[in-house]
């Protein structure tokens, strides 16, 4: 391939979506973001558009896949778009950067990875947490095998607020709208399938995801296909930030993350000694990752390599989420070969 | 009680025992060591017994039952004598201090219960933990009130380094033997029975424990009476020391231990930054607990209220060991109520 | 000031010119970038101002003084010519953001000082430290009075490993060159104007810096206005990383900071227990803090409001530099009053 | 030597006294304590002796002077004693343990030095700090060579409190009382002697140190023989208890201990995060230090080895706290070779 840099349509100007346009636009020197298409295109967004040097602003879609001149799309719209966007880009022989998750459909999802396997395009999902430099050190850690095989994998992962009922109401529920990104976790960090999940779940909060069938309190246990075991404990509500730690215990030895704090601060009197809080929530937290999720992306379709969170990463945890869900639902194990 | 020192009968004088000596002799002002009793009794252990300034050295344990000058035992005799001992001591009318476990044998437990109760006298069951600085701060923290209800319960429990197969091959396994310290914490720091368990486990290491059908790493999950959830993890070999943590993700916030460490020195150059490893093993992390422990004993004979540990915390940890073992033979969440 | 943005001339497009030049172009908002002047300006400068939507290059900076539609500079050239342009910047009634030092000639940034304060325009110099959000949590929780007055001002400042020998030798010093970050830092810190100083100095490295009447390691004595007593101890070598910590010990407490590290994890085997480097110089460590700075300057022209670091700030610490290197030299305490 | 245990006799049995006696009496299981002389003897402290396994209780130390069948005497009576008793026990042929300072006059130190030489009795000076876990891994550390030579010795040490304003008045001043242990303390880690020292000092607390020509907060740099910078930091007052941290950076890198804290708890909310307090006070801190001292000097004495702290590393700190006293009066660094 013969290309300095990668022409990018982004789909979606929502919150993850300029997010991910300002990163593009100033934080990855190889990507040139060239239009923005977004179905509530106003004026609001175009001049977001004209800051980020982006030329071409549309409500419709379609005006990205059937330019030639694109090389990627960056799909940042709404959930219930993800699969068709990406067999639209697929078709018209675009690399694809997907948001999590792909979809809520098996089915749907199967057949958006199998188009853009045939079309021969690059596909990368969104499990940004991968490129943290935390998560990242334990999963280098562990897979340089200086500590030998993985035993136990711990995710602790916690938001710092509950999310509104309207919001809870359409989740999907907390498997598939938070554990999700854990469920990758688990998968990257141990370097083996999950096999099995046991999940328990509690609406303890009082906040009512109880009526929605939800819990906002969960841990769920699985097995992995190297004979590891793991476990991720959620909470929809840490109220002192932004919980998200990571630990494999192996065979030589441990590797653990602890949160990254506002500041490096202690302060000392005879009323105790406070440090600071981890940072407030996502965005303060994946910050840079989301900055080297998309360079990643980049380079793999500069070096025509293989991105590294492919579209089998998007449907895995996905498959976890409904095992884990159906756990819950029938309080046994669950096998990953019941699902799909 | 016109009593200015609790004088106290030995029974058993291996490590436990000795421990116990030693800390009774020089760190419990308010108690007496005046005799001690061990089917080996031999010259070292008098000579120990003589450094104590025990005045009496038995092989008979009868001896020290039917000495009206004692008012407590501390039981650290094999597992297998703890039952009929505390039969022996409660019909004497003698306080008793026990290790833990009281027995394997749901019967025998109530049995010996039932003897102390109907006797009067007080029995605190040896469950160390719970006198540790750190598991005490976040026991505390949580029965404040002051973080809201108890969401999740964590405990992380891992030993150095892997016992010998002919310590595992009567050990119980690794629910009775290890983790029976973990379902005590849990208990406590919940401060609420735990209702169910499943429990997963797995022989890892290559050490053998498999030949045992045992497992050298074990996640236990379960539920609380107060609706809480709770998880331990277990290894049989953390190599770089006596791996105790525990943490509670109230309403509120949360509160953790870290581990003890050897010093709190950091060791910076071009190779990295090193700190100390935790404390090698219960004898150094427990140390100043196993006092507090005794003194807490001391103190409720002397002043005629209720030990910190029961008899029926005693037999609680044993059933939901049981049941942990039952759910990892039966692949199922086993409830507490099937056991006994 | 009818202005949306602050329209931006940048002298000087070597490293820290285009450090600044990058943040103005991506992460503040209200700058507009609109010229670069560089005696060396070549093919790849025009290149990466093309990358920053920089419109006029140039290699005369009398382009910039004299564009009546350029409202402010950042002077990023070598030192000696910075109070220059501070004059010739303030005649052009432009704003100045100047990095330091103003000069080494305490005569000439009175001149430039007096210039700028004549024309009425805002002056910032960069002492980017103080943006850093350790330093500031120290230096906002010693104003606050909460901890009361100050006692003791600390700073470990150490380089990550010696610059060459050809820097050294024009260097000025290592007052004059290194701690005089320090110096301004201990003035922001205790709030209050250093009144003496005690040097002490020594060539321990064998690098060489005694063949320039220089040394590698010094330690710092001083007093404040206030009262309070402070210590600066620095090294040109700390070859784990950028080794930059403050600490203000009060009347009812003290509140310190650590160096932030690369990654907040830790690694615990049988061989000790490691965890991540502090960040290896000042760009990875003060990253954050270079946008701040040109965020708060900025700021301070849109809100016609005093500058955070005025020029009065950037006298100062050349004067107290002046004064440790007259201490070390002459062997005893020297007052500030006696510099200048 | 055919000695199985020290026989020893204590001088002095106020709050030192006891300290020792019972950690000879408990901790160090080759130590025989066996008479106490105390001239305000009475019968509290004739109790505490039978608790400790005391035979003989005296007012008069001659008694214990006299007695043949005593290898040692540990002196822990008032300051003004401690030269004649080493004095006198040397003349008796016993090995001495002096509390520090063994006096504040140099002549009288020197006097009772040479005494203890000549009569080949061995002679160890109670700075405990050296036998503290936490500053002997920096010790040990620096000693070892792996980080190359010191460059800079830090030493922070503050009291937890004010004492009295009648204790102050009899102190012999800030540097005598309090730094003496970080001037044994830098001469330990430095493994290098002071041969100059500059102090400042102030009284900033409000709390009358002033009106004895004493000072409350105090700064002093040192130069070392090898080459290497030194600085202490001192405050009567951290109320957020015993500040007690060292550091040495040295060429290759740098090692440092924090405090230990009362417990390794974290506890997060949305109010913040709080961490555990550092120990107290002396007796908190330095609880294992003061066994593993006596454990030392016994182990000399047994095994006919010098003791770990001399006679001359009892007159150094003097020295250096004299000079300290000197700088800080006539405004000037001081050389150790202007004193005495």
């Amino acid at each position: 391939m013969e290309m300095k840099k990668v022409r990018i349509g982004l789909l979606g100007a929502g919150r993850i979506g300029k997010l991910h346009g300002e990163n593009l636009a100033h934080a990855v020197p190889e990507a040139a973001l060239y239009a923005v298409a977004d179905p509530f295109m106003n004026d609001a967004t175009r001049a977001w558009a004209a800051d980020m040097g982006i030329e071409k602003c549309y409500s419709d879609p379609e005006k990205i896949f059937s330019d030639p001149t694109i090389d990627a799309v960056f799909i940042c719209s709404s959930t219930n778009t993800h699969a068709d966007f990406i067999l639209r880009a697929a078709q018209a022989g675009k690399h694809i950067f997907c948001e999590k998750p792909i979809d809520t459909d098996l089915g749907k999802i199967e057949e958006a990875l199998a188009a853009a396997k045939k079309a021969g395009v690059k596909l990368q999902v969104g499990f940004v947490r991968r490129f943290d430099h935390n998560h990242k050190m334990v999963h280098d850690t562990v897979a340089s095998g200086r500590l030998g095989k993985p035993n136990i994998v711990k995710v602790t992962s916690r938001d710092p607020d509950h999310q509104s009922m309207d919001y809870i109401k359409v989740s999907g529920g907390i498997f598939l709208d938070m554990t999700i990104h854990d469920f990758d976790m688990v998968r990257y960090l141990a370097g083996s399938e999950v096999t099995e999940v046991t999940a328990y779940g509690a609406a303890l909060s009082g906040a009512g995801y109880e009526q929605y069938g939800d819990v906002d309190t969960a841990i769920v246990m699985m097995k992995f296909e190297n004979g590891a075991l793991g476990v991720i404990d959620n909470s929809r509500a840490a109220h002192y930030g932004y919980d998200q730690r990571t630990e494999v215990h192996c065979d030589k030895g441990c590797v653990q993350v602890a949160n990254d704090l506002n500041d490096m601060s202690m302060i000392s009197s005879a009323d105790g000694v406070e440090i600071a809080k981890p940072t407030w929530f996502f965005l303060e937290r994946y910050n840079n990752a989301f900055i080297a999720e998309a360079k990643a992306f980049v380079h793999a379709v500069l070096t025509d390599t293989e991105t590294p969170v492919t579209g089998f990463d998007g449907l895995q945890p996905v498959k976890i989420a409904m095992a884990a869900a159906k756990s819950l639902q029938e309080h046994r194990p669950v096998l990953l070969s019941e699902i799909g």
